[in-house]
């Protein structure tokens, strides 16, 4: 059988309201992971491609965060919402949405660098 | 700051006792991935390489389950007692662990292909 092409880990990280570094699932409900697995189910996908319930990702500044491999693309503040165009641009596609990338340099810094790209 | 060298995602899913297909973590005390985390601080790795609790990674018959992306390598039966050489071997060395790798024809297959591989 074959690897999965993509596989998708979605930070299902709660955290108590308040805490500095914020977290990627505040309600706790994994609503983002629900629909990533949804939308690979509706499209026949989920052999090949994986969508994964994952703890804490690092990157929680930038969140919610999800990072696809081995493609390597991390993705953050990504809504619900995102999640037909993630599938079909990139996991489909192969073509990376910059506006959810989260720039090199803001990785793994904790927040210290901020992300400069405004959602619109 | 750089990107994860790699990113290791330790299957911490539990399923009720008898289930079928088992389940990587029976006990539910995640001390596979505690061990890889501590492995990783004890060797200042921290920083470029990040042990991740994620769910089910549905290889549960060749678990408990590893993968290490991006390298995309699947590792199965892993033991605290692995955990050294891994981090050694695979993560410091770039080198794969033959007796580790779940083979490429079981992967997906939800247990239909045994592994043929025993482990010492």
């Amino acid at each position: 059988m074959p690897r999965f092409t993509s596989h998708i880990f979605v930070c299902c990280n709660t955290r108590a309201p308040g805490h500095s570094r914020g977290c990627c699932d505040p309600s706790g409900d994994e609503s983002l992971r629900d629909a990533f697995q949804a939308a690979l189910k509706a499209r026949h996908l989920s052999v090949d491609v994986r969508a994964n319930r994952a703890g804490c990702l690092d990157q929680c500044e930038y969140g919610p965060t999800v990072v696809i491999y081995p493609q390597g693309i991390w993705y953050g503040r990504v809504r619900v919402e995102d999640v037909p165009r993630i599938i079909e641009e990139t996991i489909v596609g192969g073509r990376v949405i910059d506006r959810l990338v989260i720039p090199d340099p803001c990785l793994n810094t904790k927040g210290a660098v901020p992300w400069p790209i405004a959602n619109p």
